[in-house]
């Protein structure tokens, strides 16, 4: 039984990721209805505004959901959104066994659908491949508890930890192959975010594959080229943040949206950007640089998800630019430690995923 | 035929690797005599002046060594050294064929014997698992191709490629498993070498887990602390490098050998401090860094071999200490690109290996 189950779940949740890159600020969620060990019918989310998996999935399977087995990898909805509540369709389909990966973290929800169910004679069981379905909403279970965009920290470096040579030369440390694994990773995520040094230096393009993420600039001094390829390409997806004394002094194109903030003690309050990011509906990160920023990040303690792509190269240099700068930990026991550390090789380099916290 | 012959020729080489640490300037060498499929005898080479592999082997063999097939990793010698030349033993001993992984690259051997053992009706195979073979005495190969000691460049970094916090704070970055490995490599090498600034701010005592290697130690002012580790108790194996101008300011302890090298460029020419140890015997050299030291020398282009040991830990900082300073590249197609990489998990560190050149 346990092993179907699991089947199933897993079925659920490859699903749910066909969702990837569309459904912020929703979570992924992946729906198959089961009747007599066969799948008779599947569902995904797709986007805000449209179905939730579940009720797809039910749709779908029609009458044929009379006693069948519901698995999703997220407790269904019990409150009204933009859409109606899941429970309903559920009860209503008379579904007679629901399986779920992990409650919603959601307030909202969090263990009430389960009871409603059970309270309906539903059998429920909970926790079938949590540890997976987590990971899939990892962005989702970070907005949910913490009310802030879910980071992650990514840095093209060499073997020794360089970023650039003295002389500020970058392109390219690492191969075709990370740098498009790189793009792909922008797909996945609201916003891509980079310091004014990073602008200046590079003129990045900072789109996916895919998608055009949201480019959040952080800029102390807001004097960014106005020429760069952003301003010109994405004007009405940049979002810069900047001290609140400067906010007037802007020549930039319309559509660029300034976030002024009151000046904290090292300049603009990291926590702070991402609270208003949060609060703007955007609800992950991808923190790409430079060695000033990615500093910043890490010394705030705000990174959840860590991509170091490593070219097995020696660039060395007391004054090449190192990958994560700013003032760093004074002890080395105050290094912040990843958790669940993944290596993977792309093409020579080579790529080490972690968490922190 | 070839499967077997790989097989025995395998074993010759495990036993050839019992002599690591301990051979050196020779080469490592195994041999096995074998008769009707079977092992009769075997034999390694254990250290300067105790007999060659193939000597041992065909000795434990006796009689029983005629017409039987030797195996050895190295092609056998012709010449007189220490010891009689192996060549004889083998035509003397009536082995009808002999099997070997790599000619001799000593320009007194190289093909040499081969030859004369086809001379005396001795079938010869050669290039049997040749690639492991030439691995196994990498420190032999490069010392016979280019009359100088095989380097090998070490570094235990964070992730972020610190190997000190601004502070200059640097213990410990990895874990007690991740050092014990490096001291085991240590007793692989004839010597470690480390910078003036190393041995000032570390004291370390650089010894291996079961061998007390020679200690290079670079420094152009010659200011060092008289009361480290290592002058109090292995001074007999110390060797500073130092300019000519300073030769004699010294007042460290007797048994230490000062080398004074005339000013290059950039101060001590490492290139000249290799050339030297090779003179001097030392075949095999182990560089620990620290920052700028390990800089210079892949500025010189003269490693190697790398061992990165990467704590997955975030340390930041534009002042922390970089685990490769110096100058660096200009220009980043100018980085030292490593070959043949290969990682490792040690407990949560990560080990990335390769070659340069």
């Amino acid at each position: 039984m346990k092993e179907r189950d699991i089947y199933f779940m897993e079925k659920a949740i490859r699903l749910a990721k066909k969702g990837v890159g569309s459904v912020s600020p929703n979570p992924l969620v992946g729906a198959v209805v089961v009747k007599n060990n066969k799948i008779i019918s599947e569902g995904f989310h797709k986007k805000p505004g449209l179905a939730h998996a579940e009720a797809e999935a039910l749709e779908k399977a029609g009458i044929y959901a009379q006693k069948a087995v519901l698995y999703v990898n997220l407790e269904p909805c019990c409150h009204f959104g933009r859409m109606p509540p899941c429970l309903d369709k559920i009860i209503k389909a008379g579904i007679k066994r629901v399986v779920i990966a992990t409650k919603d973290p959601n307030p909202k929800v969090y263990g009430r659908s389960i009871k409603k169910l059970r309270d309906h004679n539903i059998e429920v069981t909970n926790g079938v491949c949590r540890d997976k379905a987590e990971k899939l909403n990892e962005v989702f279970f970070k907005n949910m508890k913490e009310k802030l965009p879910f980071v992650v920290a990514k840095a093209a470096q060499t073997l020794d930890g360089k970023i650039a040579t003295s002389l500020g030369r970058s392109k390219w440390i690492t191969t075709d192959k990370s740098r498009n694994f790189s793009r792909k990773l922008r797909d996945k995520y609201d916003a891509v975010l980079i310091g004014a040094e990073t602008l200046r230096k590079d003129n990045p393009k900072l789109n996916g594959l895919k998608k055009k993420p949201y480019k959040i600039i952080i800029s102390s001094s807001l004097d960014l080229p106005k020429n760069s390829y952003i301003f010109k390409n994405s004007a009405d997806k940049i979002i810069i943040f900047t001290l609140s004394k400067l906010k007037t002094k802007s020549n930039l194109p319309k559509p660029v949206k300034i976030f002024a903030l009151k000046e904290a003690k090292k300049g603009i309050s990291l926590k702070q950007v991402l609270r208003k990011l949060y609060s703007y509906g955007i609800m992950s990160v991808f923190v790409e640089g430079g060695s000033y920023t990615l500093g910043r990040f890490f010394e705030e303690k705000i990174v959840d998800k860590v991509y170091f792509f490593i070219a097995p190269k020696i660039c060395g240099g007391e004054n090449s630019i190192t990958s994560v700068g700013a003032a760093g930990v004074k002890k080395i026991e105050k290094c912040l430690k990843l958790q669940k550390v993944k290596i993977k090789k792309i093409d020579e380099d080579i790529l080490i995923r972690g968490y922190l916290k």
